[in-house]
């Protein structure tokens, strides 16, 4: 059984520590919305949902002090990260209960919201998983990158999500992780989530991927995405660029897994997405360990954009759409709105 | 001034460790052939001709202990490492000299021999620079891989070599080095390398190339090079093949720079080349960090085939062979044999 990404308690929050794993289980005691933003941005908690998650739960725990103390909340955690759309995308709900919510009932709701947030993401990626599991199924060896995981999300899942599902239907699925520098969330992460619910998994060096994927080991590359715009370009961790590259040259489906919440409409194409970039010392130091000195200059950006004619598909927890572009994507969010 | 790979000393062969570089200078003493393949099985001295003349010198070694020892050396020596043909290349030269050296001379004769490979190995790649540099000229955005500098060769590099002469000629060179998982020759050898001679350069993870390609940060790329096959197939660190792919795909030269030692004609493709597996605790444990745990499966290949087709040039000491196939590599080889 996977811990949680997040536990309230006592009028706390109480934040999965990701940097530690799969080392050390341990989590980190947020009592203020600055330290929930603080742990966001040194990524204790990280994947799209999960940030979005644990700010909605930043915004629960700043109402404690008041309504005032709610809206800076907002405006400090948007200040978090800027690529993942998941994050503004809760804040909006958080702000829609801020707006309306009685000053008595204020935290009561806010923190229903919160939980209503974090429930229903699992249920989204389940739903992922089911139809993901459709798509890909005949195929068992599956490339991913970084962590899309149960510890990316509220639970099970995006891309891993899909992989679990297609473990239960078919089994014998085998995982090739790439280890996805400078965080290592696919060796420290994903490989630990998978080999706990005993799915075959394999750790590789990032730069290992085209070689893998030569020798046939791969069937299918399955990613999540921090933001998806409207014509199908996909910002996610970096690296998924390259994969989409190799896997296009080696004619490997590229797959990308993702909630509805992750489209940004607003957004014509992954050009005007904005892109991370963090502190250089994360390249420089492994660990405990300084690999390089500081006078060594590094460049260090978190995300790159996968232009959409390199995606075979989008799975969403309402169905997939199939070489996304602009018409495909209105026609099948308008679809759902007709529901 | 770049500190010497190797030294020898009073009897004793004193290897660079380029394990602890760039955070420590310091020596490894060795004082038999024993020692020597250890530490060219560790890495303390890599890069395919830095392992030709560290082997070449670990048979003279043997010599003090008389033909013996040293035929015992040219058997153990081979076994160190399987890819890089340079150390076969090597340790057959140093065989011929054992074959037909008098008793009394045999010491002085393979010390002069390893003398001899160290210092012709330099002049070689500094016609490979000036044949790059000539090549590559009118681009100064160079992307590289690993390190096939000074410190991967008997001194001024393959690859790192065409970049020192073309930023001598013409400056402003600027360069992008992939960190290298999982040994990290990258960051830790070629940026220090490039920093100490004063040329720009930017240390990337693995998995950011495709990207910094995308945005156009890089004209070229050029990597050395472990063993051609007669067909121009080329065997280099692993992750070479997938640079490889993505400049193809970005439309960016694909540069290989290595001496005529390193071609093998014995094979006939690159599938023939025996690619070395390592332990995969360089992967799991960073420095004295340990990343993941033992139980979690890892896979460790050392190097990977890039196809010919995908390869713009090989440039060697004694000029540019321009998309390499078997017919125009042996035309040049037979070329040289007419001078």
């Amino acid at each position: 059984m996977l811990p949680e990404i997040v536990k309230w308690d006592n009028n706390n929050l109480f934040i999965l520590d990701q940097r530690k794993i799969p080392m050390e289980i341990s989590y980190l005691k947020c009592s203020n919305y600055q330290e929930v933003a603080s742990a966001i941005e040194k990524m204790a908690i990280r994947g799209a949902p999960a940030i979005g998650i644990a700010a909605a739960y930043g915004v629960a725990l700043a109402s404690l002090q008041g309504r005032d103390s709610s809206k800076k909340a907002l405006e400090r955690l948007s200040r978090t990260r800027p690529t993942a759309v998941n994050l503004f995308w809760a804040l909006d709900r958080m702000e829609k209960v801020l707006d309306h919510s009685e000053e008595m009932c204020l935290f009561r709701d806010l923190l229903a919201e919160a939980d209503h947030i974090y429930k229903e993401d699992i249920e989204i990626n389940m739903a992922i998983g089911q139809h993901g599991a459709t798509l890909v199924q005949g195929r068992s060896l599956i490339m991913t990158h970084c962590n899309a995981g149960a510890l990316a999300t509220g639970g099970y899942g995006t891309a891993l999500g899909v992989i679990r599902k297609l473990q239960e239907d078919h089994g014998n699925v085998k995982v090739y992780a790439c280890e996805t520098r400078p965080v290592l969330q696919g060796s420290r992460l994903t490989s630990w989530e998978l080999q706990q619910d005993g799915i075959d998994v394999t750790v590789i060096c990032d730069n290992m991927a085209a070689l893998v994927m030569k020798l046939n080991y791969v069937e299918a590359v399955i990613v999540g995405a921090d933001r998806v715009a409207s014509n199908g370009d996909v910002a996610n961790k970096v690296g998924t660029y390259g994969l989409a590259v190799l896997a296009s040259f080696h004619k490997i489906p590229f797959l990308v897994a993702s909630p509805i919440s992750t489209f940004d409409m607003t957004l014509e194409t992954g050009r005007d997405i904005p892109i991370e970039e963090r502190d250089g010392n994360e390249i420089r130091i492994i660990g405990h360990n300084r690999v390089i000195p500081d006078l060594i200059r590094v460049y260090n950006p978190a995300f790159d954009v996968t232009p959409a004619h390199l995606i075979s598909a989008i799975i969403t927890e309402k169905g997939c759409i199939f070489k996304p572009d602009s018409g495909k994507i209105s026609t099948f969010l308008k679809s759902l709105k007709k529901e």
